[in-house]
């Protein structure tokens, strides 16, 4: 009996679950607009940092707004000598890190910006990556709220370098402490001890947040009872009497037609809480400074649903919503919503060091600004090849690579055909998936006459798509012969022309 | 008896062991180096791809140099699903993986580029790091040894985009088969059975990857019974005879003035071997293109000592040098060595299809490279700080806002000082640590006359080293008196002035 054959063991040519991978045009696509965005960022006086991916689990914290996911939701694992370490899961965690270490070196305050991907352990689903890329801007070690002023107006102008239109993007701010001031007013917080109605508050939160989604009667139920959703599942509720979850409903009803206005209604509302006042007269300042420098409340606006799920923000917070609209996966029209968020944390870095560090900053979801340039048309993915040099002859290789090099030379993106150059079809099939403007074509006829063939791929596909006979095809104009001295002017124009 | 108050613990602000962050003008200085490099991938007709960080550890395989390091040399940890994943340690591996997967949609040959980190487990140690920067390029899905020389006279143009001069690199060629048609030569490689003396291959490919730095005799020791270094350690050998070692050692020594001598040289050396032939015919083909190309001996180079670590190599292997001398720890001179290797790799697709999908490419160390170019004074790590605004009156924050915003639209870096203003000296200690060109200074007076003050740093800082008494700081000319509608045009004369 043979030997049976042990069978081979192949692994799967995938990534792991919630990961993916960028290409081409996108990414060079990408890198533009993370230029545009940092050049933004440097020139308000911002500079690069990078940190490492991985952080030890301590340095970073728990501040992720699902807290029950596995593993805390970062991606960690041991080192030899039993500490955890972790990918990082923002960029802010291991900024506060940096800056505790530093923090005799770097001029204060410090303005920093950092663009580079980040983890998240969650299950992964449709759109919704494990791997994903932010673009941030943070100023640490000033409490001023003409700080926090700067940040909003930045990203306003990085939206617009970004390609966002003026029309399309609102900056809306809130502050934590006019929250908090309106839960103290509510008796949801006991300024005295606050680690009361902790679970309350947390559900009052999480409700604000959804009331886009739900609308003001979803809010309503999980203020008070809970809510059943359409499958029939139940979210408990926060048990508000009537008169409290007024208090919250108002709150997020307070938006009037100017920051101003705003202002004064939320003061009405926070009215016997010290912290919601010193809230609403930082929104003031920031209303102030941000009219006097131009930027009015149709691109900055004092908006009190703002919420922004993480832990560790305690004063202003921010939102960049994109508000036109697309389609859904079903179909639907929705606003594209939010791309970016943040606001002052003054407590990360003094996790580190004890001494009171204030800090502010805003994060740029880069994949989802991204998505909705692409949505407007925006995203300036126009692939450009290279002129393709096809082989004839494989024995004059040194010739044809005299020819894209002098092509490079001359600042033209080109290459020589590396493939079997047996099947000369295939040579102009592959020039075709390069998006080749050009091909170039020697033969050992063309050699000895000291000629060579360029064809206009461009105008061969548009020529091609209007051709039903082999003899049209044959009699097409995109094709012609010139000087090999003039290679180099003359595939250059044949290229302006396709432009 | 009074409670003790619990200690609190706090994180330690450092990152773990082996990592490292980089800041402000060396991160954009990295940047414009990578984009002249990418720039010279882009123009040979390679197109960008990034692969997510994490792939799954059967997608990675285990191709690492050093073998017996724990966890095989990279950081893994189990998913949900008790599925082990891991850190990319190299961009080739991801890229196999890539094309297996994505092998229907890419074109063929597939030149792609990539940047970026990997990640080693490996004992960090001075200047060793676990997380460093790859920029690599690679041609998938041809086996013709034109793509070699595509990459080896394109990895010499991209050493000169990054600004290492003409005569301070080589690029040192040599080819796998070779070297094991000189191991059948010398009797430690039997084709009909690759297993057989695969140790002995092993220390005999280490020992003259050593060559550099143990010379002649002391990778003869290893060839033979093996070699006790300085400090007494034994290091165990090859066990060849001296006839086999001679052979080895006649290898080592075949270059010679020309590509074309050494090739000639070689082909003596493997006689016998027929993919010792086939090897040296493909050197000579290197050597030929590249020659024609205009790339001579003085930049590409054949040379039998090149090894390359890593294991999947299996044809043309490359290796870029700086020639140039530093100093190293103890203050002796040495070359400053490789900083880019590569090579083809037949087998690493296979792994994945079963299907042969040749390969080759090269990876250059970004940091490797950066510490060459600082050590030639070529870093361009000038650092350009903004122009600062101080804040004399902290009631009109929006008038220095309207000050940087300003000279931001006439395209000059600027912020406003954010810390607190009361001590104005601490503003220009700030605007010093900023490598602030100009600072800007407006008081109430100067506000009420519609003047500002504006104040050379540069200038200040070079007087100040010639200044001895109070009275001439004071009179310097450094600072001057201008209308404030002048601001722009005099910060941006300052500034001109100042370069």
């Amino acid at each position: 009996m043979a030997k049976r054959k042990p069978k081979v063991m192949r692994p799967k040519a995938l990534p792991p679950r919630g990961f993916r991978d960028y290409f081409g045009e996108d990414l060079r696509s990408r890198a533009a607009m993370l230029d545009k965005i940092t050049d933004i960022y440097h020139a308000y006086g911002f500079d690069p940092l990078e940190t490492s991916a991985v952080e030890t689990v301590e340095a970073l914290g728990k501040f992720l707004p699902d807290v029950d996911r596995p593993n805390d939701g970062v991606f960690a694992w041991q080192d030899e000598d039993d500490s955890w370490m972790a990918l990082r899961y923002d960029l802010t965690a291991p900024l506060a890190r940096v800056y505790a270490q530093f923090r005799n070196d770097l001029p204060s305050p410090y303005r920093r910006y950092a663009v580079g991907p980040v983890w998240r352990n969650e299950k992964p689903g449709p759109g919704r990556f494990r791997q994903f890329y932010q673009c941030d801007a943070d100023t640490v070690g000033t409490p001023t709220v003409a700080a926090d002023a700067e940040i909003c107006m930045m990203l306003s102008d990085a939206m617009e370098a970004a390609g966002i239109a003026r029309d399309d993007y609102i900056v809306r701010v809130n502050n934590r402490k006019v929250l908090n001031g309106v839960m103290e007013a509510a008796g949801v917080l006991d300024p005295s001890d606050p680690t009361r109605f902790e679970t309350e508050r947390g559900i009052v939160l999480r409700a604000i947040d959804k009331l886009d989604r739900l609308g003001p009667q979803g809010v309503r139920a999980l203020l008070g009872e809970g809510r059943k959703d359409e499958s029939g599942d139940f979210t408990g509720g926060a048990n508000l009497s009537g008169e409290q979850a007024e208090i919250i409903m108002g709150f997020m009803d307070a938006r009037r037609e100017s920051g101003g206005e705003t202002c004064a209604r939320l003061r009405e509302l926070v009215s016997g809480s010290d912290s919601g006042l010193i809230g609403v007269q930082e929104l003031e300042t920031i209303a102030e400074l941000s009219d006097a420098a131009g930027y009015g409340a149709e691109r900055l606006l004092i908006d009190p649903s703002v919420v922004r799920g993480l832990g560790y923000y305690t004063g202003p917070v921010y939102e960049a919503e994109l508000t036109f609209e697309i389609l859904d996966e079903k179909g639907r029209k929705r606003q594209f919503g939010s791309v970016a968020g943040g606001g002052r944390y003054d407590d990360l870095v003094k996790r580190f060091t004890g001494q009171e560090v204030p800090a502010t900053g805003i994060s740029i979801g880069v994949d989802r600004l991204r998505a909705a340039l692409a949505a407007k048309g925006n995203a300036e993915t126009v692939a450009k090849g290279p002129v393709v040099v096809t082989v004839m002859d494989r024995d004059r290789m040194a010739d044809y690579q005299a020819m894209v090099a002098e092509l490079r030379n001359a600042g033209i993106r080109a290459e020589v055909y590396l493939g079997n150059p047996k099947n000369f079809g295939n040579q102009l099939k592959y020039a075709d998936a390069r998006n080749a403007p050009v091909a170039v074509i020697e033969g050992g006829d063309e050699h000895e006459s000291g000629v060579v063939q360029i064809k206009d791929l461009a105008l061969g596909k548009a020529l091609a798509a209007n051709i039903t006979t082999n003899e049209e095809w044959k009699a097409q104009p995109a094709q012609m012969e010139i000087k090999r001295a003039d290679l180099v002017a003359e595939v250059r124009k044949m290229i302006a022309r396709a432009e």
